[in-house]
């Protein structure tokens, strides 16, 4: 299991239209091959950032998979107009922090 | 409950060592009062990366509680050493997905 996290700027005053659409695009990417959660927070401190979270069965199944599906067309049509821009999006592998 | 989200450049080199040094640091955080969970993980695509991520009962039990604990003298001599900077850190607040 990889993770995929990023942090998203949403132009300032679009947030609660931003939340909405996010709400329907979470079906989007919920339905997809590999897709196992997802989440999202906003930010505290910078009310316009939101934090990403999504977890895949492999990077492939984000990178490959859904980036190269119909389904991400509407989803990027539901949410990147929101975006003032968007950022690379990595990934990672948790550290197996109780051995040793 | 609010999250702690931040990514860290570990000096390149110094991965092994740095996770060695979390494993140790990770009873402190732990102990914190406000404290519920963490985990550490490593980004794929830049392996000198790390995403730290910490689930607290609220902003104040970060950043006074544990800010201004002698344990987190121990946990910045632990770990500051690895961190190429020492970045911002913010915190969100989970979006509830499932309304409306």
């Amino acid at each position: 299991m990889i993770r995929e996290s990023v942090v998203l700027r949403v132009h300032p005053g679009r947030e609660a239209e931003y939340e909405a659409a996010f709400r329907a695009a979470s079906s989007i990417i919920a339905r997809q091959p590999g897709y196992s959660a997802h989440t999202l927070h906003r930010g505290i401190e910078d009310a316009s950032t939101y934090l990403l979270t999504v977890e895949w069965e492999s990077v492939e199944a984000h990178e490959t998979g859904f980036r190269g599906s119909v389904d991400y067309q509407e989803w990027r049509r539901l949410l990147h107009p929101f975006y003032v821009e968007l950022p690379p999006v990595p990934h990672y592998r948790e550290v197996d922090l109780t051995r040793g």
